[in-house]
């Protein structure tokens, strides 16, 4: 894991650098909507999302320039949704990524714009930014499929069910079904964009790299809600506890904290048997599958 | 101008029949939040921006068939926009266009939300839907124009500067540059989307009619500022002197009642002027321009 953590700073330090190059500078007008847009993107997160697109992209012989676009689009979704996530009207969450969240460090009008801007920044990208070297179809191909995880059957989809199941008690195929969507649809299409870079591709590979993604969203799904119980505030960078606190549905409440930990070792070694079309070019994959389950925030 | 409204009423019909079978239907889960992005789009408003991409289709020969997703798509866009606008932290509005607005007819969360994806269904839309005949290259060209259109430096950043604007005495080119942004960019997006429709169009005949778009987007919101003092709210659909109250600079206020309606009507012959180009195909083009400073909510 040591040429994983190595990896994960060197590929967080690229992703910094193309989010920035693709965001609108500070001094454009209009200057504070565009601040609120830069503080909530950049210097901050883990970067899940770019880092298994670029992770999928190296298990398919694609090199790093050809992903950055599609790694950026991914990760102004995934921060657009944070933003209005942390909204007084949603989970009024004062704390993100360490730092005061985007409507306390401005206000809830520039929150809401911010991530309403974000998202049309993920899809323009998309639609023409150079460093994506397929062609026309196959962009349009994952503006379809950013669209559709990000949409009401997707992403928002899932948050609206999260919200209705506040102070609900889930079954667990209930509970899976809110996280396929709130978060799981978005860690496909991380995964997914990459392979809708790679031209020419079988697509049976295809169909495995999307069941590896479809487990490492549950597994990261399932250690978020370890980590709510037993990780403190400082670790995790944002308020703990906070599912307890809001009588919201878990794994652990579900199935126990051993049952949860079984739960996420499970989705591990099945994300991994999905990897076995695949050589050494796919160890990166394995490892983030791994990393994913084992970490403290 | 009976002509017109015979037009405007038979394609607010069309329209209200493709915006219906866009939407994922109220019964598909989740259903609160389809039942808010349904309830929002559905059955209401002029459509003033389908109606501009269907009319410039006219003057340009193509068929409605060929422009339902793109005016979808806009609208899907416009209504985002006024959705997530009504909210209590931004304008705090209770009605808009007749109804309760969406976060009072729901509630807060499901607002937000229900903004978020119709914005995501906008882009899929244009991705994939079968109604666009030209291209890929032209189909990812309609995105970017969407997106830039509808993003921090179209329509979001003109809401941020409006917002920034409350109770300061704006500038003749402040306020015009707001509007540009805030109502403009969609509206000259809903013209490019058809000019982008048509495979083969000559440069500047795209360019003129961009310039009949820029001059009824600054038409369009000067009579809204004209509106709002001088027509009721029941005619209106939204609450009738919110720009006063809330002390927003209008046309009206920099340049008085009659300085504002001759601006309207410049703005008019200008747009007019440059249809120059184009015989009795663009009189609905010629009529909309009209229409839109002559109209009483």
């Amino acid at each position: 894991m040591s040429n994983l953590k190595t990896y994960l700073s060197a590929c967080q330090q690229r992703v910094e650098l193309a989010l920035d190059a693709r965001l609108p500078a500070a001094h454009i007008l209009p200057q504070t909507l565009h601040q609120a847009m830069r503080y909530s993107v950049l210097d901050g997160g883990k970067r899940t999302r770019p880092l298994l697109t670029y992770a999928t992209g190296q298990a398919l012989g694609l090199s790093e320039d050809q992903l950055d676009a599609q790694a950026c689009a991914v990760e102004f979704i995934h921060v657009y949704s944070l933003i209005h996530d942390d909204l007084p009207a949603m989970d009024n969450d004062d704390l993100r990524r360490g730092k005061p969240t985007c409507h306390k460090a401005f206000d809830e009008a520039t929150a809401i714009l911010a991530g309403d801007a974000l998202q049309a920044l993920a899809f323009e990208v998309l639609s023409h930014d150079p460093s994506i070297t397929v062609g026309a179809e196959a962009r349009l191909q994952m503006i379809s499929t950013l669209g559709k995880a990000s949409g009401s059957q997707g992403m928002v989809g899932g948050q609206a069910i999260d919200l209705a199941a506040v102070g609900i008690k889930l079954s667990l195929p209930e509970l899976e079904n809110m996280h396929i969507h709130k978060t799981g649809a978005l860690i496909r299409a991380s995964v997914n964009l990459a392979v809708l870079s790679k031209t020419g591709l079988q697509a049976d590979v295809a169909k495995h790299l999307d069941h590896y993604a479809k487990c490492i969203g549950l597994s990261f799904q399932v250690q978020d809600d370890i980590l709510d119980v037993e990780s403190d505030t400082a670790t995790l960078g944002k308020t703990q506890g906070k599912d307890i606190d809001n009588d919201k549905p878990t794994y652990p409440a579900l199935l126990g904290m051993a049952g949860a930990k079984q739960k996420a070792r499970e989705l591990h070694e099945q994300a991994v048997a999905s990897l076995s079309d695949f050589g050494s070019e796919a160890d990166l994959l394995r490892d983030l599958s791994l990393y994913i389950i084992q970490r403290s925030h």
